[in-house]
């Protein structure tokens, strides 16, 4: 009997993947490095499962797949992608496909489509998100690189993938080389800005509001039945409700120095190198920078001094103003990141469908929500949409927040609450709407010290001017000095 | 006659050195790719200078060169540095000094001083600021490379550097190999940073005050008798007041599509390497971003609403209060800009002095300052000092303004004025003294969906906890899974 596919990697997610695909009737070849692992595997979660074939050699494995040879590696992100695809490739032949279904740089993949092509190995590199579960279940798969290579998946990714409520697989094709890892790894920046929207919504209550773990977690309950429906919210209402051995919330027990393990600075760097303002996800990270800082936090706590003021308003007309804020300023960072695919598309050449991305993380994946539905609807509205705010709906819900937002942002300001998250979305909200914004001193300030001229608004764009500001500048351009 | 330094690239910093240079009765000779800029050179700016010395042939260029030879490239940053290295290359001897002036970015510096040294060749990265003016009469110079070359050129470079007020010279030896064009990224990055929170200032004077160019270009006449005196305050001051042909303010008939030429953007994106939040600078670099979205933000300007309220206070105390924010904000700023080269000087191996870096920056650069004094002097007073706000000092400076601060990110919050730097500094205040943020439930939220583990305020840190949340998640480490 051969297998279907080949998964290298037995990890969490690589075991759960297997599972997955054996549930929905295909037969897996495994392999692991360490073959102990796989012994503990196929004794294990998949005794009994006869489609999962273990092997211990790479050759046994490549010999185990039918053909075109599917072979999925779910190994850590990094050189070690490569360390595999030298291993198997001896065992492949033309048309034969690899697929890297790990956290990979999406530069990486890009590479590996190009080195692999030329080899005639057609090659996929796919976010896979969801973590154990949406392995498990259903996670939300998001492949790129060589097309030609993915009717030989096709099947079985949407086979295995999350099903939205109205039972599209939340896979599909997202364009050539890198467009897969890079939509994963916008998607990672979108939940490191989901987690640091959450997190500012608990503070405030928790520190502004001096509300229980108990009550939070009712609220985070009620949200879950508004428009922020979503794994996140409701993991979050799990959080909060849970208890400690000794029965007092764990959260509490807790410390608050977050971890990171790369792919929302990725996120952010690219922004920055495409030039696209990407707020929200930046100040997420930077808040987990910050937050790790816990030791140099408790000395700067003594010394440095906040507002002396409380809160003294109505407490449950400032929590539902917490949750519109929530709202519009997530509104806000998926508009960012959706501007970012759409730039990325521009510079790297990718034809993304936005509706179909929106459609991949309506499920399986930890940024799932009924939100994702309703972008999806945005852009089946108008594909060529520049950015969700302007789409009606979007509009309409950013508007019916704006004022309990803006008294939030303002609050936490007065209060010394950081609210990072919240006030770079409000920001950009206003910087977005604002036909004039003061950057015509800028580009007069780089005109001054640097000669770097300057369009005007009552000439065309496109021609560029210069003044002598202090009429000892002289008329050389500027050289070397760049700023 | 044999020259004492020998400089390549004549556009106008690289002239404006040249002349600079001679003045301090150094003699120079000049090499220009095209020749007839080295012509028209010698018979204009440098008419009736003996001791600049057109050369037509790189060859002749190094004959004219006293031992050993001093060669500083002020050519475009990026391959030219490398193209004219190895055409001068052939010319030079052990010992002889390649100095780089242009805005590399500092990777390549590094890199070259590790090329040139295996050579036997003395290679110096150097930052010089301060744009036309500066070279021409004092910039600031931020040395770093092969600590072999200091003494061949010391003399020179602070002959030539900008003074500060009490007559020290703006530039010292930063580093090794990277160090001292890191140190020019850092200075431009806080550079944006100092002009989006003018231009801030400015937006809320123009669009929550309804205050005229006339009216501003006071408020910044008075602003530079204050803690905030500085070279771009005073530009500031000046380009208000500057009238256009017609007698309308200059400033007006700008575009506010701001430029960039990346500095900034390498700022950021070396902040995110490091993993330091140098929030400040990235919105600063976003906002230019933003900013240059011009058509689409008319368009989206006629589709968003925005609060309906308008500003109904004392002008005169909001102007004030406006002033205190910038101020603090600028201090957040600058602190996050020194956290970020203290990073640096840690994970690059680095021995930086920080109160030689504030001391070089006091004069000749753009944002030459009074307060780059204050600084200097809190680093005087402890040079392993973790962040500039834990100087008593700072701390006080900042107290006394964070009423006026907080007041003014609100109102703008309510106007719907972006504010964004000013608005991250204060976030990054607020975060920086709470000794306890909300990350633990980050943590939490990674742990439940990830098996990230996190650590436990009641036990020590590095100890590894992990809860299975839900009851079903097993005991499996994440593997590929990272966020």
């Amino acid at each position: 009997m051969q297998a279907d596919i080949g998964l290298i990697g037995l990890a969490v997610m690589g075991q759960n993947l297997v599972l997955n695909m054996n549930d929905h009737g295909y037969s897996v070849a495994v392999f692991n490095r360490t073959a102990a692992r796989t012994e503990e595997f196929l004794e294990g979660p998949a005794k009994g499962r006869d489609a999962i074939i273990g092997t211990t050699t790479i050759e046994g494995f490549a010999v185990a797949l039918k053909r075109p040879r599917r072979v999925m590696l779910m190994v850590k992100a990094g050189e070690v992608v490569d360390v595999f695809i030298e291993m198997v490739l001896p065992y492949l032949e033309a048309g034969d496909v690899i697929i890297d279904g790990g956290n990979s740089h999406f530069p990486d993949s890009v590479r590996r489509t190009r080195e692999l092509q030329e080899k005639g190995i057609l090659f996929i590199g796919t976010g896979v998100s969801g973590g154990e579960e949406g392995a498990r279940f259903g996670p939300s798969i998001m492949p790129g690189g060589n097309v030609e290579a993915w009717p030989a998946v096709k099947e079985i990714f949407q086979a295995i993938a999350a099903k939205a409520p109205d039972g599209q697989p939340c896979c599909d094709w997202v364009g050539d080389d890198g467009a897969g890892h890079f939509v994963k790894m916008v998607h990672n920046g979108i939940e490191y800005g989901d987690m640091q929207l959450i997190a500012e919504a608990y503070h405030l209550m928790q520190s502004g509001l001096a509300m229980s773990a108990e009550e939070m977690h009712a609220v985070f309950a009620e949200w879950n039945q508004t428009e922020l429906d979503s794994y996140l919210i409701e993991i979050t209402r799990d959080i909060l409700g849970f208890q400690d051995t000794d029965g007092t919330p764990m959260v509490e027990k807790i410390l608050d120095a977050a971890g990171q393990k790369g792919t929302g600075k990725w996120t952010g760097i690219n922004a920055l190198e495409l030039g696209v303002p990407v707020t929200l996800i930046v100040e997420a990270v930077f808040a987990r920078a910050l937050s790790a800082r816990k030791a140099e936090r408790v000395k700067a706590a003594e010394l440095l001094s906040g507002p002396q003021r409380s809160f003294n308003a109505d407490q449950a007309a400032f929590v539902e103003s917490i949750r519109k804020a929530l709202l519009a300023s997530k509104i806000i960072s998926y508009t960012q990141g959706f501007m970012q695919i759409a730039e990325a598309a521009r510079a790297y050449d990718w034809k993304i469908n936005m509706g179909d991305v929106a459609n991949m993380w309506r499920g399986g994946c930890i940024i799932r929500s009924a939100f994702l539905g309703d972008i999806k609807r945005a852009f089946d509205r108008d594909a060529e949409l520049d950015s969700l705010i302007l789409d009606d709906f979007f509009r309409d819900l950013i508007d019916s927040c704006q004022e309990s937002w803006r008294t939030v942002v303002a609050e936490a300001a007065l209060l010394g609450i950081p609210v990072p998250a919240f006030s770079t979305a409000l920001a950009f909200y206003d910087g977005y709407r604002t036909a004039r914004l003061p950057a015509n001193l800028i580009q007069a300030q780089r005109d001054y010290f640097g000669a770097h001229t300057y369009e005007r608004v009552d000439r065309p764009r496109g021609e560029f001017h210069h003044t002598n500001w202090t009429g000892s500048g002289g008329n050389v351009a500027a050289g070397t000095y760049n700023v």
